[in-house]
């Protein structure tokens, strides 16, 4: 509008009142709402909730399935027009204004380890919901397409974002998940459709990005008093199921030399695998984090053990090479009580390095709102490293308290969450700008 | 009878032909029917078949169940008189001819741990079993009154004859037994009788003896080619439930000198107990046969373990001061790693030896019959045990083939069973006739 010098004084001043109002739209913060936030994480916590706090909500439990259906309802607040994709994840799209930009992706999961926190996940799920009804409430339309997506069993081994990333092996939809389903009937169970499985990948290239907001999992942001994280790189992780054989017998009538306890070597295996990782300097990790003994009870010496061994690091040749060295260590362990120790083929989920010109934008940003920054790599394993694989991606971390996560003790304070939310916000406006 | 002089020939000879019959009916040898009592025992190994071979019959389970109504109704075609004792054993009784001798007792338990064989307590159960049902064939009276009994729940501590024994401590009643069933609800189940379960105790004294066959569960029978062991003793057992406190957290985001680990921690404390329980002469033995490790995924450290630990020996100062030890050396694991080992009360049972008499008459018997045999001590806890409180006990035993027990490879010769079971009868006829 041009200012004609005839108008009157009347519609002048309403003139001018509507440019004041104009910038002031353009220039206050938008923010989200950081009360709303937690309510929604309080809401969310309810679906499996554990006794003693926290949640245990495995993928494909009914808690997994009431989580789901909350989402869902948030994101249909949000009017976002929420579909499940052929690989089950959910996803809630908002038109962008051209449309022949790529969308963007923000998200996270809602899938829980056993016995875990009301934080992992949740809060980059819930917060990538906000920011969609924040947009919808401020009626601001991105030039991209936006997509908030929910993958789905991440703690299984990030099953939903590799199926849009580098698609899943078939092979990996027989196996067991925490909820005793395979991951096959857990995907069909929560609306997967396996027969288009490849049509839930997505083309490289075919993303402007993807952030996720996400607690640190470690403490070092808590100790050392820092805001944000801008996520450096994502750890690779090999996984391998071990099976030790033995001999189950008598515990009382089989004399102590004549055992082939499949335990007792267990033990030892157990033992070498942390001598073995903490043998060497660097931020690599080695766990044993299951195991069940059979049969199992306390008059029988153990004939066989499973157990779970993972170990990871930013350097995949790092962890491969203590992997052979904990199989051919394994071996000689056997071989004191004749014992027989197999490894499943190692599953291996790559390192990811994240983009540079990503990272600047999140740590700009989160600058620009006052917050203290700090470059980290992630120890964990997240959605963002398999959509890495089509696209740049970024990682936005805030600070767990004691470092506690995968445990009913994880907890981020609420001004923490609604930092990181605002961070993740300002970075989808800066990179739809772009 | 007495013979008249005046007697018609014809009626005196009869008379020599009864007489001639009674003495061969005497002098006939009286035998078990091996043949029945091999293809009772593969009867009753349906009930809770593994497919692999052997049994799963947990006491209270739903096999057990089954086992113990074939048992009910082979003893009933034994004509003898069934019910179900106030702990829940099945008894069958027999009536002597002198009703003021106290009962002579058999029997054994037909409960298997969980992948246990189809021998360990079946042999012997059914063995007692044919006892009388060989006795009710050839109208053989006793002076006794006869007992078989089969013990409800062995294999979770001597349930059954430990309520006929010592008593049983109502605390026990709230263990949660193999089934997954509380001892109180289990033996509900089977048909005991809380209420009266003192009424089930025998008071010391009140019975003649108790036999009871088994299978070695050892490998010295059948590698020095013995066909009958004569138990001196039975080890006493010291049980205790361990749990290990560490913390649960991100098995990616903790770095290795941050963690409390309970599976690290109890995997020392396995090595621990196998080097303290070697490191002395003796034929004391340690296991660590069962363990549970929460919250039990690839991606947590363990936060908590508990674990089942259980040592023998025939001299209860050895084992207790062997536990002790343990408890000591658990208290510096933990401080290794800043995990906390905290031990349930220990449930001992006592070592208990054999009266010398009743090692005598199995002895003597077995070498009448032309078997060979050796005086050995018992590594697994029986019945008997708690059975010798209240009156005499004797135990025979026949080979295992290579030692192998509680599992499902478990075996004994179809003869070397005919043979203990000839035994058990012979010493039940000659302790009948002191």
């Amino acid at each position: 509008m041009t200012h004609h010098p005839a108008v009157p004084t009347l519609l002048y001043c309403v003139g001018i009142l509507f440019s004041l109002s104009s910038t002031a739209q353009s220039t206050l913060p938008i923010r989200v709402n950081g009360q709303r936030i937690n309510e929604h994480l309080i809401a969310l916590s309810k679906f499996g909730a554990n006794p003693q706090g926290g949640v245990s909500r495995v993928a494909y439990s009914e808690a997994d399935l009431q989580g789901r259906d909350y989402a869902v309802g948030l994101m249909k607040k949000a009017r976002l027009d929420v579909h499940i994709d052929a690989a089950g994840n959910i996803v809630g799209a908002r038109a962008g204004s051209e449309s022949s930009l790529r969308p963007l992706l923000i998200g996270s999961h809602i899938d829980s380890v056993p016995m875990g926190g009301n934080y992992d996940g949740a809060v980059g799920s819930i917060s990538a919901i906000e920011i969609a009804q924040v947009l919808d409430e401020k009626q601001i339309t991105l030039r991209h397409p936006l997509q908030v997506i929910i993958f789905q069993n991440e703690e299984g081994g990030t099953i939903g974002s590799q199926a849009l990333g580098e698609g899943l092996d078939p092979g990996r939809l027989n196996l067991v998940s925490q909820s005793g389903k395979t991951i096959r009937e857990g995907t069909r169970l929560i609306g997967g459709n396996l027969d288009q499985l490849a049509a839930a990948r997505r083309q490289a290239g075919s993303i402007a990005g993807y952030f996720e907001l996400h607690i640190e999992q470690g403490g070092r942001l808590e100790r050392e008093r820092i805001d944000i994280g801008v996520v450096e790189g994502i750890v690779g992780i090999v996984d391998s199921e071990v099976t030790i054989e033995g001999f189950a017998n008598h515990a009382g009538t089989t004399p102590m030399d004549q055992r082939h306890d499949a335990l007792l070597s267990a033990a030892r295996f157990i033992e070498k695998v942390n001598q073995l990782v903490t043998s060497i300097p660097g931020r690599q990790v080695g766990t044993v984090g299951w195991i069940k003994a059979e049969p199992g009870a306390y008059n029988v010496v153990p004939g066989k053990v499973v157990l779970g061994l993972e170990l990871r690091d930013l350097d995949e040749k790092k962890f491969v090479g203590l992997f052979n060295q904990v199989r051919t260590e394994a071996d000689g362990l056997g071989k004191l009580n004749e014992t027989h120790f197999s490894f499943s083929e190692p599953v291996i989920s790559h390192p990811a390095l994240i983009d540079n010109g990503m990272k600047k934008l999140i740590a700009d940003t989160a600058t620009s709102l006052g917050f203290s920054t700090k470059s980290m790599p992630s120890g964990a394993g997240h959605d963002a490293q398999e959509i890495s694989r089509i696209g740049p991606v970024g990682m936005i971390f805030i600070p767990s308290v004691g470092g506690i996560s995968h445990s009913p003790k994880e907890f981020s304070r609420p001004q923490d969450i609604e930092n990181g939310a605002n961070v993740l916000l300002q970075t989808v406006l800066a990179l739809d700008k772009r």
